[in-house]
């Protein structure tokens, strides 16, 4: 298996918020831009991988502004890293007015997938190897980000997670992302 | 503000897969799974404030088992603990295999959500009372997925989050949820 | 094939009606309820059979009062009794106005599927145990209502519906629900 | 308001089934059905009375055969009598198998609508006049099936239910359609 | 292969704008109007050729007026003539303003198909007869649309299309439909 | 108003061909791709000109390849050129299997959409700068490709239509795209 830059896996999706997207505040509800996220960062996995991924768990998506009907979101989501059979995508999401023209940044999120075989099974992918300073930032706080995971689905106990406790006990201005 | 017990908001949501909402291996695919949760979540958030409310952060979804084309999606969903207007939501999914009678636990994930008002600005909500053992057990967790919650979006440094910071500085068999 | 009690079908669905779901007045269009329905009763008779099920008719839905853009809608379904490989389900829905914590029962109906193998061929279900009040009185009226289903089919002359003539020659308060 | 004849309400509906529209069988599900009857329907309803219209109820809807993944469903409404503000529509829907060409009546049903003004109130609407030997045998037997429906839902007594009543009474062949 | 007259083919489809289907102007969306138009052209040519087709080509298609929320449209499509394996359709929309019964031609389209078999090889069909004037008139223009079809995709050159050019060489008042 | 140059209203859309997508050969059924360039040129058109659109037209959609279950297509969309208040746009569809990793252009097409006010009247658009090669091309022939349309429509009589004339006056290798 070959590594790939991280950008290869790059994909750019825009949608517009239509009526059906909508709450009753005419806001577009989280849950169908949480869908529409899956099928970029899935896109972006299989393009790492060229393989059928399945999405493996979803992490900190905040929702910080809201998107409203008539809106253009531009979804962008790229594999920040691999550990063994499954891939982090990290997903940005501008909300555009297009009669103001004015972008604004409304999400970020982390997606984890896993590569599968015809009958379901974890197979291995290849590594990302991080070009910019950006993928480079994204690549190394990614462990810390699954060891959170792990720690939250049992499969660690906090003791064990070097990176991620090394994060709280400097009293440093560090972020997980 | 009268406070009112966990079990008020537990909403109970059932649905079947349908070819739609499969990808090409014939599992339920994530994204539909992430908005269907998100609609569950924001009826239980819904019933503890009686108001209209907006998804402010997803966590830590994790997807242990594919849910296949057919199967019965039971989506339960509660509120764990409030923080001023925001109030957390715990979701539980579980698949049956309905020939076979057999039910399995599928996901797990914790949901945020702020109370708006007419046009949209936050709004305080009451307090949630934790009766059993374990709405309790998330009660007390909550704290702590705040802190991450908090972390992650740059609003709070690493050495701040004192709950948070204990867990990893004992050595326990502590989980995040 | 072992009876049931009725009760082990019972299936609740939640639902929130979104913008698509409404017609020009801004109410919950009634073949997207009777959709929603339809999957809930389903559900129950694939619970009570264990099988496959297809719709095999759809009686005596009666919707009492408009739901709104917003309200969310819960749906009860439950088997009331087999005959042979058909089961008749029946269903209420109550619309939720959340906000005021206000529900209004708005509709009830009954819908018949029939199990099918592999190839869609019918085959026998279990036996119903009706064990509260109110399930045995929707046992004993199924009789009825099955007959009035076979004449609106053909399939029975008025004159050989004899539970359901019964009701016409007392002069009762009796009702087919 | 001028009398029409029922003709003038008559609407056809073509359908293509996809897979978004059939179950595990691959045939079309019954609720995708009930939903596409519901807006052809209420589109002869609003044909007849050239006001907006909502759903009262439905009744015997009865599935005969599986309508399969691409087949062409053709669905005609048309209205068969009114009293006061509400219209009774009777549906037939066909399925054609477009490679053999081969065309098969599948469903018939009845849907009840009632006229409403802009606050959704009932408003009267004008009278059916049938023309042919079938619209004046459904608007005959118009009364009876609204009998069945006010006594299904407490308004009538069965006993005063005289036109519905003499069905029984008389050891006839007569059917409810 | 059996010809066939062009009326054979006739396919009415009757929708009703609903909130999904509509733009932030309450009108409805273009791209949901093609949506609906491919679907009734392809049962138009399957009825005329009895196989399965694929869409080749659009062409032509003007949006006259805006179509509103609320509004019936009546799609015709009927097969105007064939090229070995390929059906040209016509399509004719009307929009339905029920509550004041004013209809209103708003669009027209012609589409291709080609008529493929199991594994999506093109296959012959059979010849088109038109026999009212108005089926003449589009059998004749479609040599000229296609003509302008083949030189838009570069597989002729418009030196070649003999048809087409005499359109522009006479200074006739012609247009292509 | 402000000239713009034509790569400013570049936009890419990115989808993948779910279940709900295609025909019974497991293929991307054509009316859905149709909606989704509508989708895509109507926000390449807004970005141009920051006012909402409407579909004017749809010419010269060209279906090359059958586009598969799976496969993730990439829309591109940018303004050609502009008449007043209509603009031009033209559409590359690209379908990438993403296992193969192999991208195949399927189609293209041109959409026209007309910039409205508040009340849906026409209102004049900034003109277009093309700069690349490829943007000149399409730049010149657009004004043929309008000639076309307004002879489609009946507005313009094939002999006022100068450049269009051209083209089959010379003996040329020229197309229309």
């Amino acid at each position: 298996m070959k590594e790939k830059s991280a950008s290869e896996s790059l994909t750019v999706m825009t949608e517009m918020v239509l009526p059906n997207d909508t709450n009753t505040l005419n806001n577009l509800m989280g849950g169908r831009l949480l869908h529409w996220m899956d099928i970029a960062a899935a896109i972006a996995a299989q393009r790492h991988c060229n393989r059928t991924v399945v999405t493996a768990s979803v992490d900190s998506v905040s929702f910080q502004r809201a998107i409203t009907l008539g809106d253009v979101v531009i979804i962008k989501a790229q594999v920040t890293r691999t550990f063994n059979s499954s891939m982090e995508v990290r997903l940005e999401v501008t909300a555009e007015n297009v009669p103001s023209g004015i972008k604004i940044r409304s999400n970020e999120a982390f997606y984890t997938f896993v590569a599968v075989d015809q009958v379901g099974q974890p197979i291995p992918v290849a590594e990302v190897i991080p070009e910019t300073e950006e993928e480079k930032r994204f690549y190394d706080s990614a462990m810390q980000r699954r060891q959170l995971r792990l720690i939250f689905s049992g499969k660690m106990k906090p003791d064990d997670a070097k990176e991620l406790k090394a994060l709280f006990e400097k009293a440093t201005e560090g972020t997980l992302n």
